[in-house]
């Protein structure tokens, strides 16, 4: 089978040019002027579009579950794709009393195989650090699972994770190339600052981000880098939402330490006050952390630009808010009782196009990697975020004229409300490729269940580069 | 009664001149030139001598128990006496079940009162952070106690505190003016590493160095920066070692937080290789913060200039050698089993002498304000601390052309060995005053037992200063 | 002579007491509780009063002559008496073609010889850095003289200074002891500004703060550190004003570096939007550097209390406002015409008393500091800046529970206007002694034309602190 | 013409692939696996071989004259192509009284055309900043040279430049995009040390490097940064060396400021060692900034890998030493008087290859970076620096296994020595096309003279990106 996108702008993390790209079944087979069109099966016209890498989205919840409740699955992971996400990357927590590789067999066999719309990984969430759970570590490289998660927040809950467990996972891990990602919010300060707003009866949803202010995220931050300098392995901070985090993030790779971090949209694109709407609104907002002051906006474009954070991801989270954040909602009830997360998956690309590279805070080539190349290289997907020769062919054409508004009504995410809702949309994708086939067309879903792959990644991602070197 | 200390050059934290000194009672009366005779009891000729306030060892353990073995106690208070320091301080741990002021009350009446040579006062160590203890902080500012202490360290001991505890701590503390003191090292960072080197088979006593790296007091310091970020509090750092602490310090007090802290004595003369010796030996530099590397004595006496610290302690704990640190010694016994700390309350003043203000790293100007009166501003002991009038006539006459050794031999602190022994001492304290009455003459004590009273310390010391400001 | 001021609250830079002064001839003879009246002279009643050391101006401009008219001179130095300065030090520009001594020499005995009414020193102005010019400067020392200025701005007079001459004095004055000081902006940036605006058109008064914005005093700053740095010699940077030019100051203190400064009264308390005021009336506050906008005052006051900078002093020059001022008013004129500086030796130390203690800015024993402790010791006045034991009788009795207006009304500066005209004075100085002689009684100069001395400074002032240690 | 290059592991700045790279003239047409070999021209075997874009020295002196002699001149050009460098950019002196595009023209006319071998552009050196050449300033863009350089050092000679000349520089170039590159080090700290070393008969070559030690270069990089911070403009700092200087650029990328730099191969390579050779060899090695010691190097590898430094160039001189070099030996010389510059443009990339890339110093994508596709970047080349469908076909087939000895032996430089004589080198260029033509093949230099063409550089390069920025 053969495709030749044509006359497409190819937008790469270097630079930009037009050019035809021939797909040759699964990958990229040439890129070039006036490609030959001969036993090409399939030409699609791509003048007047970018034409740029699936994106990759590192930080999904479709496994979540929360008081007996779960969100949204596999099942509407055709939402990504009409957003130009090709792979996904799920946290799959570790079940207690299993194994790390058990846990997330058992979830993919009963709730993605035959089910995932576009590519996947997983990331496990370890909660149960006894020490033969430790010992399976390095095992995660050889599956294709380089990448290992915990939970520095949610004091008192059986996900979260002692400074030991860190230690254990960053030694352990560095054995065998895994990278350690950390929640990083001190769950001690949430803990003491939730006790009292709720006592001082300041119940309502913005409290929620009185009770997770920026110190408690920093002073995370500061002690998984200080435990990944004691175990000299390198740490990756996810979801980073303020300057005082980042102030610490940049500290670190000034002096030469491997830490990197990723960003989402919203904390891009939305500031705390959303959080102070009437009749529950604001429920619709409550995540981890929590949605901060207008001023941090900034500082995490600029960190994006600088290579301090390198990527953007949604933390997706399909939660809905009749029933789901409502569990919050009442007598009795606080914000502490509403599920933390949003739906936000399928406007990931959308969204960092249209408010960063429309807006002037990311160059074409930045956007490129922080929505596909760097996720790529953080995980080990050798094969996966670049148009380039031998690649494989997710392919995004890309709609710069369209204009929109994002909202329920074009989503896929199967959730009632959407954080974007009534948002201007600049651009679209227009067509998306999964490994060489046509899954959007027209800006319509067209492929179909179960055609998404694993996509294991190598050990040893980019946050081990420092260590390749003498 | 009148005593006159006669033409004795008296040294300040501003200056220093020649001048005579009436003591009237328990107070200076009056600093002058040729100040009458007239109905004076007592003349002290002190030419050629210098003239400082009684030294305030703000960081003494009489109490301390291990493993159901206790430290030689106030018993032994004349040694510091002899030492020039006038005042200790004393950390009291909360007995599990008690109260915070009871548990001082019992141990004072128990082993205190009617014993104690010099005058005393105490920390409480919270150690039982039940809600009707944390209402009970306040109190202690009211009793004269006015600070309040805490271990980040030692995992798993019923005296390690948990962030919840210093937010606590911090919060209902800064009600009244206590200022809380921390002793920050990351538990589990030395509990990781000491089960590592057991389970490697390096129980020696050297390794106690090598499983409480820098970076664990880094860490602990750092966080407990931030926690006091949180509450808007002061913080206080005990027994700082180390140039990466010192960093973290440095940064608060630039940022402008109320971050103080002190080193001991032994960090800056002593390195980890003293725990490197034959036989056992080394057993006897065995305490916590571990010693260190000798790069990290010249920052240390560097922020004792610049204020980054503020006081040189002792961190006193009278365990002999010979039954006591033995507890660590034989057949499946490790560095861990060593009971931590060293004797070292007599020699701090001659110490710091000796190797600080003959070596050229302090002046006698900051001499003073690190072994006196900078503890007596942060103690709220507004009374002590000084030569001027109205203060208590603390005062230590020195001979500054004595040379001699330091050892047991000299010593009065009732154990077997001394970590200064051989030691080349310059100077000693030849006459020592404790509120106007001679304790110490021709450099031999004279006092008596039951002599030192309660110096009752005042609530929002200097760690509150910048707090009073508008 | 003998004179004793009674039941004053003396205020130290270490603490405050109550207590009598007894004063023998020119020095502080004893301070105590209930000195005996015995054959004393004069009585002066200081109860409810503080008592603090006589005030030290180390940048005033009693010399100063632009396009041939001249400044108030050391007749009106009656001023700083009654504002409670008891010494003053004087810029002198050298003389073109004369030796440094010889132009000392020939404006003391001109203008200040039997003219001053209070102390003084000088700083000379090296604007002439021949070979046997830089030769002489060790000289300096002997003559009491230990400090020498270059002027980094103003590009093109005689008096600026290039890198190199600034070299040669840093490296000459090391020998014996000199602090060399610096006026950092960098005089390329400031003419360029300067012919830029006028170009355009913007010749108000207002400009001025634009033709020498931060920038400038910071770039030149830091120049002046790498120098010092370079020739391993301690560097003194006067008038500093903005966070820009301190964050250059604090570096350099964190990094080891001897770098002290000062700022003065009018940084603390004006912003630049009074340069802005209608008919002529911003030429008043036409000084250099230039005011800035208020967030620059924080930062100052933070930098006293942390002794980042250690003294407030007035840099005062007598320009009138109906002449000399004017000068930069009418047709084809500018703020480039107007004479640099303003009158302001009087209120110094009433304006940071009011301002600085009465706000919560400073504490008491830091206002000691900043307004005579510190000065005197970089300039070597050994006997002076303490309410100490031998040291000489400059004093000041305060009553704090005057209320008064600041303004020309009241000013002795001989000068037609006063840039705090109109301003609340909390606190007044009532009682000031020179050497022990009463100058001002019940708030009115009372002593006599030509009653001040030659103050002499002794070489390796306190900013040679650090070379003096191992 | 189409050429056909087969089978290479092309190499990028993101990644490598191995790949056919298809040119039909002088530019790369297609870029795939098995292209067809259809009327193709002539194909290049690159089994086995890397293949990445022609080099970019962007800082070459082909036209430096001293004291009446002129170094090699473009007749030696193919050097660079041997080393694989395709393009060159030379420096090119302001003749005083003449015009920037006028003096440019004369060389060009006189010395370039018909004569380069490789691809060339310039950059002016404005040494005569009358007002009249800061208004031609925007027409270099317009002429496709899109920097202007200012030399910081040199004082007393005509080419040195103020303070004034850099701002008119920053502030006129900014309105047109052109880049102010400036060769900072400390004009008057260099003649101060010089005339002292000299004074204290040290002359010898090695007092070279003490005559301009690292805090003139400092110094000079942190004015520089005002300036530009002054002018709200970009600036690029060439061949910067030392930690300190690195500090600040550090510093002011971490502020968000736009300062770029280089530093060359020799600063990574050697150090001040080698000035201290016998029979005056040291002389062979001076060159400035002066070389450095041993611990500057780890902080530039890592500079270049974070990005505070972006490319490695030459700074190629071709002096001679019987003559040349030799003007500074003998009785009445000093290090004073021998000719700064070392032949270096050739192993270049063969350097960075050996000694960084096999030593596990760089990436190879960042060795692509830093030789040829940042370059281009900065200078706006716009068409050159990449392998990718549209740009110049400048390409390096590299054969990664050879293995020889750097020396005169090898060079086309035509100087009598080289500063990597006897040095071992890893790989070579094997065949090196320039816009689609073989001028290397089987290492052998196969071009013309003049063969080399201008290539125009965009003004706005990419030290402007954030201005692009909203």
């Amino acid at each position: 089978m053969k495709t030749l996108i044509k006359n497409g702008m190819i937008l790469t993390t270097e630079n930009e040019f037009k050019s035809d790209i021939l797909i040759v079944d699964e990958k990229i087979a040439a890129i070039g002027k006036n490609l030959s069109e001969e036993g090409v099966d399939k030409i699609i016209d791509a003048e007047g579009k970018y034409v740029f890498p699936g994106g990759i989205d590192q930080h999904v919840h479709y496994s979540f579950v929360y008081q007996g409740s779960k969100v949204r699955g596999f099942e509407t992971s055709n939402a990504p794709a009409l957003g130009g996400t090709t792979t996904v990357i799920e946290f799959v927590n570790q079940v207690q009393g299993k194994g790390l590789l058990e846990s997330i067999d058992e979830f993919k066999t009963k709730d993605v195989d035959g089910i995932a719309m576009v590519d996947y990984g997983f990331h496990i969430v370890m909660t149960d650090p006894r020490p033969e759970v430790i010992e399976e570590i390095p095992k995660l490289a050889e599956a294709g699972y380089p990448t290992l998660k915990l939970f520095m927040a949610y004091k008192g809950q059986f996900f979260h994770a002692d400074d030991d467990a860190i230690i254990q996972a960053l030694t352990k891990g560095k054995e065998a190339g895994i990278t350690v990602m950390v929640h990083a919010e001190n769950g001690d300060i949430v803990d003491f600052l939730t006790k009292k707003l709720i006592a001082e009866g300041k119940t309502g949803t913005y409290y929620h981000a009185v009770s997770r202010p920026p110190v408690c995220e920093a002073e995370a931050t500061r002690r998984a880098i200080y435990l990944a300098e004691m175990a000299d392995a390198p740490i990756y901070i996810v979801h980073v939402t303020c300057k005082e985090a980042l102030d610490e993030i940049r500290a670190a790779y000034q002096r030469g330490q491997s830490v990197y971090g990723e960003t989402c949209a919203h904390y891009l694109l939305f500031d705390e006050s959303v959080l102070d709407q009437p009749n529950f609104e604001g429920a619709k907002y409550i995540c981890s952390p929590a949605l901060r002051t207008k001023d941090h906006q900034e500082p995490l474009w600029e960190a994006l630009n600088k290579g301090w954070l390198n990527a953007v991801s949604s933390d997706h989270c399909g939660f809905d808010f009749a029933v789901q954040k409502h569990m919050g909602f009442g007598e009795g009830k606080s914000f502490a009782d509403v599920p933390n997360g949003a739906p936000s998956v399928q406007n990931r690309v959308n969204a960092v196009w249209t408010y960063g590279v429309c807006e002037g805070k990311l160059s074409r080539q930045e956007f490129v990697n922080v929505i596909a190349a760097s996720p790529a290289r953080v995980n080990g997907l050798t094969e996966k975020g670049h148009i380039a020769v031998g690649y494989d062919a997710d392919i995004v054409v890309f709609d710069p004229d369209y204009r929109g508004v994002m909202g329920v009504a074009n989503s896929l995410e199967g959730v009632d409300y959407s954080i974007y809702e009534g948002m201007e949309q600049k651009g679209r994708p227009e067509t998306v490729l999964l490994r060489g086939q046509v899954i959007v067309e027209n800006a319509e879903y067209v492929g179909k269940k179960g055609q998404g792959k694993l996509a294991k990644g190598k050990p040893f991602g980019s946050a081990y580069d420092k260590f390749k070197k003498a």
